[in-house]
C-alpha cells in the first residue's frame, strides 16, 4: 500500500511505548510502580453520582440522548459550560463560542486542520505536551521551541522568533502546571505574552488547560482567553482530568468564526461527539457539584505530589535538578548532562519502576537527560518505593 | 484571522441546510412533513436493553468504563466485533484487523489522511454520500464519478477511468443500499468490480457498509471486503443504523498494516473513542440478541417502503423515475429534465414537505433534477400525506 506523504512525519506516542515496555516486565511476572502515566486517579471518580446521572440521563431523556444530535454538541451542555467558563474564567463568552470535542487532544487537530498549511511554523514550549506535536505533525509544519523559565514562558525569546520568522502560524502551550514541566507562569508573564502577541497579524494561540483547575497551592492565575483582547486565542478544556477521561467530553472556546470553522470540519471528521456522553455530563453537571469533586482532588494530589516531593529530595542525588509544581500531575527531572534517560529506562524498569523519557517532548532536538514523573496514580507507599529505587538507578548510571 | 487553504475546500452539509430550512419553518409555526432525515427511527431503539446494558457496564467495569482505555478500541468490543464479521459477513479476520471509530464517518476521514496526497483522484459513485465527499475535501483530492446502473457500479466504465487514470487513489462506494440512491450492486458486479480493481496496483477501496444487514427483499449479497484477495479493502461497519447513531460505536476493518496507521492517526486526532459507549455496546452484544432486533428493525422498514413506493406509483405524474430499494432508508428519484429540486425545496416545505435536493450528492456537477427521500423516520400517515403533497408540487412545477 502507498501512504500519504504526511504519514512519514507522523510517529507513534512514546508514553504509549513505555506503557508496552511496562506491559511486557508485567506479562513476564514483575512488577513495576509507575509514573509514567499522565492518567488521574480512578479511585477519585465519582462513581455514584455518576451512575445516578446516567440513570437521570435514560429518564428524562431516554431516546435523544442516543440519537444524532448537532456537530457543534449538545445545546444543554454548551450553555452549562459556557456559564462555567464566564463564571470560572472570566471569559465574556456565549454557547455560540463553544464546540464540544473528544477530548482536548480533537482540539488540537482541530486547530492543526483549520489553521495549518505546510510549512508555517508552529511555536511549543520547549519541552511540551508530545501527544499536541504528534497531532499537529499531519499537517507537516515547521516547529519552533521557545525558552520556559520558572514564571513560564519566555517572552523577550518568543518575539525575538516571531520578529525573524513571519511565517509563524500557531503557539501552542499549556500556561497551568504544564504537561510535562509542571511549571505554571505568572499572571504577568501571561499579561507580557499576550502584549508580544497582539502585536503580530493572524497569530493563533492555542491554550490547553486542562489542569488548570488541579491547583493545590499559590495564587491563581488567569487564563489567556480571558486577557485575549483580539480573539486570537482558541482555548481548550476539559472533563478528563476533573471528572473522567473515558467520557471523552472536552470542549473548544474561540471566535465565533472559528468555530464555525470547527464545526464545519467536525462534520466531515466524525459527524459529532457521543450524545449520551454529553447527555451524563451535563446531568451531573445540573446535579452534583463538580467544584467540590475538584477540591477531593487537589487535596489528594497536594498529598501525593509533597510527598514525592519529600522523597525525591531525601534520596535524588546531587547534581539531579527538579521542578516544584503548585498543581497538575508532574514533575520534571533533570538529570546530570549525559546521561540518557530513554537508555537508563530499561534499568529502571528491570528495577521496578518506569517514567517518560523527557526527550520525547521536543518538538525538535531533545534533552536526553530529562524525565517526566507522574504523581496522581500510585499509593502513597508507592510513591516512596518508586522513587528510592528510581534514586538508586540514577545513582549507578551517575557512577 | 488566516485559514489553511484546505478550508476553502470545505463546504457545508446539505442535509444540515435542509434541516435549518424545515426548522425555521416549524419556528414559525408551521409543521414539515421530511423525508430529509438520513436517520434510523428513534422508537425502534432498544432502550430497555440499553439501559440494562448500561447498568451492567457500571456493576461489572465501573471506573475501567469511564477511563482512559487503548487508542485501537476495547478489547472485549474488538473481539466481539471481529467474531461478527467472521460469522455475518463471512471476512478472515480477527481483532488486530479492527480499530474502533467514532462513526463509518472517522473510518471514512481516516482513510483520506492516510492515504490521500492532494490531487490523488478519489472515485466515488454517480451520485454518492455527500458526507464521503465533504470528509475526503480537507484532503485536497480530485473527484470523478462512476456511472451506475440497475445493477450497481458500471465496471466497464470504472475500467476506463482506472486505465486513463494512473492518479487514482481511491475508490470510495457503499455497495449495499446506497446512500442516496437506495441501490444494491449485484453478487456478480461485486466479483466483476474486484477483478478490475485488483488488476490496478495500490488502489484502496473503501468500502461503507451501514445499511448492509437492513435487507428486507431479494437475495443476500457478500461484502467486498469477503471477496478481497489483495488486503486493498478498507470497510467500515457501523452501529449507527441497527442499534443507534448517538454512541458513536463503528468499526474500520482493514489490513493489519493499516489499520496500525489508523491507530497512529487516532491517537492525534482524538486519542481514543469514548470508553463508556464501547462498554454499552460489547454488554449489549453479549446479552441481547442484535440480529433479533435487527429483524424488528427490517420489519418496520420494509413497510414504510412498500407504504412509500405504493404512494409514489399512485400519485406522482409521469414522467417522474425513482429507484425500488431492496433495504436500507433512501428511495432516489429523478424530475423530469429541467426542474430545479433545490429551488423546488422552499415551495415544497411551504407546503408542508421536505426532502434532500439531490445534486449536492455528486463530487462535481450534480444533477439538478434528482431528490433523495427517507421512509424510516416518518409514521404511515405521514408517508402517504407527505408524498401527496410532494407530488402536487411537483405537478405544479412540471406545468
Amino acid at each position: 500500500m502507498k501512504y500519504a506523504k504526511r504519514m512519514e512525519k507522523v510517529k507513534a506516542s512514546a508514553i504509549r511505548s513505555s506503557q508496552k515496555k511496562i506491559a511486557a516486565k508485567v506479562a513476564n511476572g514483575g512488577s513495576v510502580i509507575s509514573f509514567a502515566a499522565g492518567l488521574p486517579d480512578p479511585n477519585l471518580y465519582p462513581m455514584e453520582e455518576l451512575k445516578d446521572a446516567t440513570m437521570k440521563v435514560f429518564e428524562k431523556n431516554g431516546k435523544e440522548a442516543v440519537a444524532y444530535g448537532l456537530s457543534k454538541g449538545d445545546n444543554r451542555l454548551l450553555k452549562l459550560l459556557a456559564k462555567r467558563m464566564q463564571e470560572k474564567e472570566n471569559m465574556d463568552v456565549d454557547a455560540e463560542n463553544l464546540l464540544v470535542v473528544t477530548g482536548s487532544q480533537q482540539g488540537i487537530a482541530f486547530s492543526a486542520m483549520i489553521f495549518l498549511d505546510k510549512d508555517d511554523i508552529v511555536i511549543a514550549e520547549n519541552p511540551s505536551y508530545l501527544g499536541a506535536i504528534n497531532a499537529f505533525r499531519p499537517y507537516e509544519p515547521q516547529f519552533l521551541g521557545v525558552d520556559t523559565d520558572e514564571d513560564g514562558i519566555v517572552v523577550e525569546h518568543l518575539d525575538k522568533i516571531l520578529s525573524e520568522n513571519p511565517n509563524v502560524k500557531m503557539i501552542y502551550v499549556i500556561p497551568s502546571f504544564q504537561n510535562p514541566s509542571g511549571k505554571t507562569w505568572t499572571t504577568e508573564r501571561r499579561k507580557a505574552f499576550m502584549e508580544v502577541v497582539n502585536k503580530y497579524d493572524d497569530i493563533v494561540v492555542i491554550e490547553d488547560n486542562p489542569y488548570g483547575e488541579i491547583r493545590f497551592k499559590g495564587e491563581p492565575t488567569p487564563t489567556l482567553k480571558s486577557l485575549d483582547t483580539k480573539g486570537n486565542v482558541v482555548y481548550l478544556g476539559s472533563m478528563s482530568k476533573v471528572l473522567t477521561p473515558g467520557l471523552r467530553v472536552a470542549w473548544v472556546v474561540a471566535d465565533k468564526e472559528v468555530v464555525d470553522k470547527m464545526e464545519l470540519i467536525k462534520e466531515g471528521a466524525d459527524l459529532q461527539c457521543n450524545q449520551f456522553a454529553q447527555n451524563q455530563v451535563a446531568e451531573y453537571l445540573e446535579n452534583y457539584d463538580l467544584d467540590a469533586h475538584i477540591e477531593e482532588i487537589r487535596a489528594a494530589y497536594k498529598n501525593r505530589c509533597e510527598l514525592m516531593m519529600k522523597t525525591i529530595k531525601e534520596y535524588f542525588p546531587e547534581g539531579v535538578k527538579y521542578t516544584d509544581p503548585d498543581g497538575g500531575m508532574f514533575i520534571w527531572v533533570e538529570l546530570p548532562e549525559g546521561i540518557d534517560a530513554n537508555e537508563m529506562l530499561d534499568d529502571a524498569i528491570e528495577a521496578g519502576v518506569a517514567y517518560v523519557s523527557g526527550e520525547f517532548f521536543y518538538a525538535n532536538e531533545g534533552k536526553k537527560n530529562t524525565i517526566r514523573l507522574n504523581y496522581t496514580t500510585m499509593s502513597e507507599e508507592q510513591i516512596v518505593e518508586g522513587i528510592k529505587i528510581l534514586a538508586k538507578v540514577i545513582e549507578n548510571k551517575m557512577k
